[in-house]
């Protein structure tokens, strides 16, 4: 094993990793090694270029923290996380489709009853939320676990305010044994994705926006179904058709309807309904 | 843009960059996101996986520092650092072959007169190192900038061993006239390669041993020449055919040869001598 050049090191790398025990590690491995070098070998990059590479790569980790996640940002930006999402989430009739977790995400958001402000009374536009949990084959799901998450009418999400202490605008609820879930908001406004790191000098180098459409994350889970991760998108938005990561479907997409003042909120407000389909564990 | 599959998406994401102005990152760009979006599709991760991988490339960025190149070491490890090098070192007959620059040059080490010790009198076997510096095609380059990194005895560098204050077995050197330089130091030993970080938990799952054969580090740079970044290897080491960084090239192994007592070392003691090679900036 020595005296390798540029034809033979792919295949006495990929040798290295034939003793895994793990036979898909061996399997990811393997593939990894021969994408990269095969990368390698279209680019050519100088050893200049491959620097600037390593250092790219250790800046994106030295970027995170528990509230920041640079690499997820990477992925997102480079379209894998979608094309993760693609992969895993061949759906039947009835399920809603998929989009990317994001960066955003906290687990254990605080579980609120049915109705309740997740805006602590914020004066920004109001937003009433509801929808129903389903199966997908139409059978209401009561007690499905309902977490969201959002920015607020200023793109941001509450762990990019330094001063904020504690959760704003993102929940945990749980369906009614009808399959209804609701609660009060605020507007959620389009947003760039943080791009004041790594990933948005990747983007600005390339002449990209880093600007996403409004929408709200939907995580939602029932026994017996496949935990669904999407968003809802407002279809007055811009930026639906230039996603900075790639996440938008027309079937998530929908009118958050003006509404005047009335039952339950006292001032003009929107209305975002929306119907979620869980794919069941079956398949089915 | 909306609505992705698996099939199109790639397309897509090529198509974001296609307004960067700078068609060289527009080329690594597109090929980048068409190599990984292959590798994805080849392997189609589950979420977990995708999620371990964020995990995995986070946990690599946050063990550098100063000292430590956890980034260098994953690009060692899966052979991209040398087939990075093979692709920018296509040598000319007389010009020494290169390998891994490895995780732990340090810029600007101390420059010491010819025949200092590097190793600050350590009582471990010590080792002469004498060699010449030419062009390839064999003129003496005097005043050329020899480099030199090396593990101790025990097979750590420096920078690697906390209570250690200052740089030590590393060391710049200028030729003579003649293009000579030589130096005293001690055997350096075949080592594994920082393995408790990221890199290492993946050396471990996969099976593979984290071990490089005893070898010094040079770095030597002349006016008109490309600068030589490569190792010598004892012939007498471990590992030299296993190792862990695909770095072992036939004509970088040589005897480290046994030498009785007499001068300029008292003791029995080993003798390095290697002729270097530089390859001209035109090419010759």
């Amino acid at each position: 094993m020595r005296d390798f050049d540029e034809t033979n090191i792919t295949a006495a790398v990929i040798e290295q990793f034939e003793a895994a025990t793990d036979p898909r590690l061996k399997q990811i491995m393997a593939s990894l090694v021969r994408h990269l070098h095969d990368f390698v070998r279209d680019v050519e990059p100088t050893f200049e270029e491959w620097s600037f590479a390593i250092d790219f790569l250790t800046r994106t980790g030295q970027m995170c923290t528990d509230k920041r996640q640079e690499f997820i940002l990477l992925s997102d930006t480079l379209g894998i996380s979608m094309l993760v999402d693609a992969i895993n989430h061949r759906m039947p009739e009835g399920a809603t489709e998929t989009t990317v977790l994001g960066p955003f995400y906290v687990e254990g958001p605080p579980e609120l009853p049915l109705g309740a402000d997740v805006s602590n009374g914020i004066a920004d536009e109001p937003l009433l939320v509801e929808g129903t949990v389903s199966s997908s084959d139409g059978t209401p799901l009561g007690g499905a676990i309902v977490d969201m998450w959002q920015s607020d009418s200023d793109g941001y999400y509450d762990v990019q305010q330094q001063d904020l202490d504690g959760p704003l605008l993102r929940a945990r609820f749980r369906t009614d044994a009808a399959g209804r879930f609701w609660f009060r908001s605020i507007m959620p406004a389009y947003y760039p994705i943080p791009h004041d790191g790594p990933v948005g000098q990747m983007l600005a180098a390339t002449e990209r926006h880093p600007n996403r459409p409004a929408h709200v994350h939907f995580m939602i889970a029932a026994d017996g179904h496949e935990t669904l991760i999407t968003h809802v998108f407002a279809a007055d938005s811009p930026y639906l058709d230039s996603d900075a990561v790639f996440g938008v479907k027309n079937s998530l997409i929908t009118e958050f309807a003006r509404r005047p003042a009335g039952l339950p909120i006292d001032r003009d407000h929107r209305h975002l309904a929306y119907d979620f389909g869980l794919k069941r564990l079956d398949g089915k």
